[in-house]
């Protein structure tokens, strides 16, 4: 961990580890909350192996559309315990081309789950970056809130899926 | 498989499968065959997992030197069967900065490996390219030159570990 170059949100989550995975694991379940609202989620691929695609097309009310979504690819998946993806490589892991916004610079997110008792999950995200340019503009992109939020939209719908299971 | 994406160097090489996967994956041997001489291998880290590093510092007569080398990372291991590993991406999945030269744009490296009987070794390496661009640029660089080159070495190296054996 090089922490200038790092941004890292930590929550707890008031929601049981196996929902979570299961919530951020489905693309079904992705697509529900994985874009802070008002934007959406349109469209989400998620093949969960190592070199599987990851792929979301993000839009919003204010016109904001990420086009087809650049494909990223998922690179760790230890079932309920970590997942890792980058954007800087694409499925089966092709060196990807870079889109514009959130998606112009490469990044690796590396998100964590453990069971916090009661119910309750320790969520990590960390997203790792080149260089610390691309690391503060990721800050100023609002990482923290973004982040921050559809962790909070996470554990909610995380939690409607013990209701309906 | 996107073909006008990739460069592919096949060859059937003269040594059986294990000998030639030993001289692949061990640093201290790698350092002896990666370089198509005379250039050299004068440094070398290769972590033999997921998302270890894979590192080497390229020097030649005519004053040719990549520097401290960029650390790129390893993403799949079967052993025997193949080796992934990219320069997009750095040690432990950060993304990687760009050099300069064949370190200049991102790449992946698929290299499989199958016993072809009579104690030779199918050798496939494909090189994955982003755009057409960074193909054809590579490609201009002397990849089946280089590549093929190396993979001669490889063959001539591996042998020698089996009368050493």
């Amino acid at each position: 961990m090089a922490a200038h170059l790092d941004l890292v949100l930590e929550r707890t989550l008031d929601a049981p580890v196996d929902l979570v995975w299961k919530a951020y694991t489905d693309p079904e379940h992705l697509k529900q909350w994985f874009a802070p609202k008002p934007y959406q989620i349109s469209e989400c691929e998620l093949d969960l192996r190592p070199g599987g695609i990851f792929r979301i097309r993000m839009v919003g009310p204010d016109g904001f559309d990420t086009g087809h979504g650049n494909a990223g690819c998922v690179l760790e998946v230890v079932e309920r315990e970590r997942l890792t993806w980058t954007s800087a490589l694409g499925p089966d892991y092709r060196p990807a081309e870079m889109g514009e916004g959130c998606e112009s610079f490469p990044m690796t997110a590396i998100v964590t789950f453990a069971d916090a008792g009661n119910g309750k999950t320790s969520y990590k995200a960390v997203a790792l970056h080149k260089d610390t340019a691309d690391c503060d503009n990721h800050q100023k992109m609002g990482f923290q809130d973004g982040w921050g939020t559809v962790a909070d939209q996470l554990a909610d719908y995380a939690r409607t899926l013990g209701v309906s299971a």
